[in-house]
């Protein structure tokens, strides 16, 4: 079991990660990223794919040609983790 | 500008992929796929990616974990065209 993240973690986290959506029902964060083209939104897909395989913690996610969706909670923990958090600070590192 | 399908284009094209489901609506089809393990489901995820760069035409997916779903329309055709049919031959011919 992973602990949720308590409320004043969460309202940190948040502010940290500026470029990230709360969805309070899911207790999740998402962030749209948009690119060039298709090659360079699944090359990105691919880095976090490695990262994800690496951490153990899948991200939910959709991509529509130059556009990615992704959306992150860890379900063992009903709702957002320290996961989450290091994983969108990642996502954001790749994605800069 | 693509040619959408025919009518009876379209139901010769849905007889012969039993996989894929109709979105009469959208005139698309979709197909979800389970996996072992995410790292399975990505795999996939690239041979489609590779496919979808060759043949200039991508798909609308979504990925959770082991699970990917897929649809695919052709936008500048309003609706399906035989790039959608050669691509879901395709994707089925991979996940195979």
């Amino acid at each position: 079991m992973i602990e949720p993240l308590s409320e004043e973690e969460r309202a940190d986290a948040l502010d940290a990660l500026p470029d990230w959506d709360y969805d309070e029902a899911r207790d999740a964060i998402s962030r749209r990223l948009t690119f060039a083209d298709f090659s360079e939104a699944f090359a990105f897909m691919a880095r976090v794919a490695l990262l994800a395989e690496k951490m153990d913690h899948h991200p939910e996610w959709s991509n529509v040609y130059n556009r990615v969706d992704i959306t992150l909670t860890t379900h063992d923990a009903g709702g957002l983790s320290t996961r989450d958090v290091v994983m969108a600070e990642a996502i954001d590192t790749i994605a800069a």
